[in-house]
């Protein structure tokens, strides 16, 4: 039985909302049924239109409109995150959503407030966390194979900011850079957070304490464009952080690499479907999806075998595949909360936020080392 | 308006049929409605339920209890490709159709003979030619900016049947090493084809002449699992091919290089959103998916911006899109055959075909250049 | 005609005094004619007897026994560079010397006192300043290719002091672990003092501030064995740095990154004979060296044609390769300073031991913006 | 105490002596003390008051007035390499020679007699059995970590002959594509040979057939300048070989991958410090030069710890180290014949030039398989 969804966001122009619709759609998990695409109501038309669903201009017109909806799929920028959410699981909806999870930290606690009392299934899209071979790489830590994690180096570099095109009206880098509707954090929360949740997701610690140096470095941006940290978390490691827009020619070349007493693990965004395994005494490997020696948590998050390259749409479906399995277990009574469906979730938004709030604060204090606070 | 498409094969087991079927979902193109997914009816009914669609337990069953199909699906071993793609043609259903096309070159003949009869459109899923940047190398050979191709290297090892996995029950093996299901060719028929397929797609040439060396490796084998050849294509320019499954430790490392006479290209399924460009008087160049300098034929089969990786169900599913392409205009009345959408058909299956029966027989015959005869 | 050189250390067990000698002679400029290999008497005569020199037991003793020798090589531990240094010096002997410079920065200052006042060649040996693909990228950043540079990542990962085995005896983690022999600097001044300088060799600019964390990771460290540090340079450009020897199972992982206005540029140790050029609007470009189509300098550097890789050996024979020519000028009466040469000098030394110094006290200061004071 | 040589070729122009001359130094186990470094005096006279050698204008003149010579070097095109071998070898003089040992398969023959009479040291300069990380294949090879040998792809892809350039004056180009000057075989005596060896080298295993396409691509050359083969071993293996020295854009892409029952090995010389191991049933590993897990064989061509790269001129160096050791074993009295020293000597060079023979005869009988005839 496929689960009923409608989105919000995702109008013309949009970039996330049709990788949202086709990671939906990949494992026929899902049917698109409707959808309030865009604030502006011949926008919305158009697109539903052209995906063959009814719109809407509003959200609230169409979750009032359309009570038999399982979920909805909500891709707006930062600013209309909160609304539409709360409206959503009010009705009882489950919501999948974008990040960073709010426009502000105090909208993300009162989320978390929402989400927990609701009981619903909530899921937040980092997609990363959807790769196998990153999930294998958490396996990996968790099992003890390169002993405790002392060293984390995690880097995000994009080159799409290096001018100022949002002077030029591209809308992606409008919204991005513009305080109002991107929150108090540019590169920080677009991608210092995917870089900030894939630390604490392969490693299993938490981030205590940033000490940030934020730089608005394209004349006339009101919000950083380049980011760094350092990093201390709770178990003791510690950790260089790097998300920035402005590493001109890069593409979306996240990486991460751990380090623990016996071996490190490198991780590239660009090769995805490979792990690096260093140990300190032997060869490094390559460690492959599709192939028989993985963790059963790859497995369960790959399609094809090994030599067959799989994607971002995949590592997207994955979080769609397990955001689905949260809602059958709902409809069988049988949900007990995110975790188990090795989805990002409520809590996860909320920690990404506070991360936004303390790289801001350390940032304006001249790279004072400065807590998370939830 | 979403197509509407019936699988034949793809049951309990089966590899392809859910990459067809993912394929076919991820850009909302076409809805699955039945199947054949068996010719065991309770195998098939298993797959149907799973599915959440009708199953029947043969191929004309469904296509009788079936009229509004637009499409079937055949997913079938070699043996029952012929059959099943009659039947749907004769009832004026397109065809989207796995390689080798048939189990014999006659085969091939005829269904070339009743695809063009037919007017309707068909495909041949060579996943290959659906990446985007094997489009961009065809692109940019024929827009001659290497020059006169003068030299090709197409090679695919994989390792998968180093060891007779055949006898240990492995349904993927047993099937491609027997003559009875397979045909005459193993892994000329099974990947050889692709690499030729790819080596004439890229270069806008056609092979003529092999010369072949097969080999049956591993003890027992009654096919080739190893094979090489020469290759003398019609525009004069000479290559080299390799297809073979018994590189151990290989996984699907297809490759292909052509040299003109300013520089080359090449290209590797293991890295497969890059194209590397090589010119005889400057730096590499390393062509990407998704950035703004590639041909639009590269654009219209990317979903992502630079950076954000595409894989092989991604591939596939662009040989889908131009398949719906083209029974939309089929619908239209403006179908003008299959070309014009760049998607493999029953030509590039008859000469695949050949080139297998070629590449036997020059084999056979230790080696004497053979041509290839549609 | 080829120099004469003496060596002081590089006796017994040395790592880097072997490639020194091989980096001098490679080219034939130099020849090895003495060498105060140890201040164990014993050991000094058991290496001069294996490379068929004579042998002294103190530098005082040879600098004094061999009165026409044009350099010396020094490549005791820090604590052992300023004595020899100034000797040689007083002497009217040209000296090539490890890095970090001296023991102090006090040592420093005055060896850069001594060597201005001597009108002597001295080189220091950042070795990866003789790679043709870095001088590649610092003369296209002068000339302005990418723009002015606004950003650099400069990293050196290495993982062979992840574990403590300087307790077990091993003689080049012994000295490089002791204050008593290495200085206030640990992996910042072993490995630190490199990126450092790559960032400032390939930019051309200078770093002002740094802030820093400083770790001492494995238990009984009383050195920094894990350091990264916020940059800020003269030109306003700012950078990350990282120089750790705790990630284990790293090699030797050096990589810098710059980014202009208009591009990026990316080189690796690993890969040493290839720079990345990756402009914001076109292909990323793989320039190689021996090509026809780089550099001068770069082509000054290199001795093979392009396909023929060239290793750290050459590197550093590039350095010796400059020093030669610095005497062969001294001896000439046209030598001009270092710079001519480009071939890192004492004012590179002093800059190396104020950034050790400047680390330390920003790391003691939890990780205050501390200046760099030469 | 080290070994005095004289060079013969090297002159004005040559490549590959400047190559020999360091290699040879780099270890200090040569004095280079002379040279007739052309047959034109005035030039051979230019180089070596270069070298600062005594020169002379004919390899008779200097072997007669230099009776004190351990060794010679003989870097000469292939039709200058038998007769200053033979006259050398009538002295008593150890001889070093460029590949293809000779300019025909009789004159190889020859000089196999005239070494075997002679008892003296004899090595070809087969350049990749010096990298660590082929000697490494070898090892394991024989060690059966792969299992038994089936399948060797050895490619040797270089683009600088893709255009006439010898039409233009380069001198490289001009002897290579010279019948009198580089004898029956273009690329397949240059570089094809150099394939060859190396899959000899690497599987222990001996070719005794080949089935070759042998091509002159470039308009007016009287040589072939692109060759293929299939491969016949007397271990019952098959291969595919690739020379071609027009693959324009290529540099000096050497590679072999070789296949057992149980994994695969890959090298390739764009990044030679890296064995790849590819086992059917684990991750892929990277062996590195440097570690302390590779043979005894590798460890003893390495000169630098993991993650210091070495090339081409180590490689070389380490062909002048076996035959350093070799000509002082013989000083010795304890000569046992070059393969103990791991050095490529007169029985491979004959091999050579019998598969330089066999490839032009298979290419002029259109791939008829063509017996190996020593």
């Amino acid at each position: 039985m496929k689960l009923r969804y409608g989105m919000i966001g995702g109008g013309p122009g949009s970039f996330i909302g049709a990788i949202h619709r086709k990671a939906a759609a990949m494992d026929a998990r899902f049917d698109l049924v409707c959808g309030a695409f865009s604030s502006d109501a011949a926008k919305s038309r158009a697109t539903g239109a052209e995906l063959g669903v009814k719109a809407y201009a509003s959200f609230t017109e169409m979750l009032d409109a359309e009570p038999d909806l399982d979920a909805v799929s909500i891709v707006t920028p930062n600013h209309v995150h909160f609304a539409p959410a709360k409206a959503a699981l009010e009705r009882g909806v489950h919501v999948i959503l974008d990040k960073p999870m709010t426009f502000t930290l105090q909208e993300a606690r009162d989320l978390k407030s929402l989400v927990d009392r609701s009981g619903l299934a909530f899921a937040l899209t980092h997609t990363y966390a959807g790769y196998p071979m990153v999930k294998e790489m958490r396996h990996r830590v968790a099992a003890g194979e390169i002993g405790p994690v002392r060293k984390v180096f995690v880097e995000y570099p994009q080159g799409w900011l290096s001018a100022s095109i949002e002077a030029e009206g591209q809308k992606q880098a409008g919204w991005r850079t513009d305080p109002a509707r991107s929150g108090s954090g540019g590169a920080v929360g677009d991608i210092g957070t995917h870089a900030a949740h894939l630390s604490e997701y392969v490693t299993g610690a938490r981030i205590t304490q940033v000490c940030a140096m934020m730089n608005a470095v394209v004349p006339g941006r009101a919000l950083d464009d380049d980011a760094a940290a350092f990093l201390r978390f709770d178990t003791g490691a510690t950790g260089v952080l790097v998300a920035t827009q402005i590493a001109s020619g890069e593409q979306n070349a996240l990486r991460i690499r751990v380090y623990g007493t016996t071996g490190g693990y490198d991780w590239c965004h660009a090769d995805p479907n490979t792990l690096i395994h260093k140990p300190v005494d032997g060869p490094m490997r390559l460690i492959h999806t599709g192939t028989g020696y993985v963790s059963e948590a790859a497995k369960a998050a790959t399609r094809l075998p090994a030599g067959h390259p799989e994607g971002f749409i995949e590592a997207f479906a994955n979080l769609y595949a397990g955001f689905a399995d949260a809602i059958v277990d709902h409809k069988a009574g049988r949900f007990r909360g995110m975790p188990a469906h090795d989805v990002p979730s409520v809590e996860e938004g909320l920690r990404g936020m506070a991360f936004v709030d303390a790289m801001v604060a350390s940032g304006r204090a001249d790279t004072t080392w400065t807590d998370i606070r939830l």
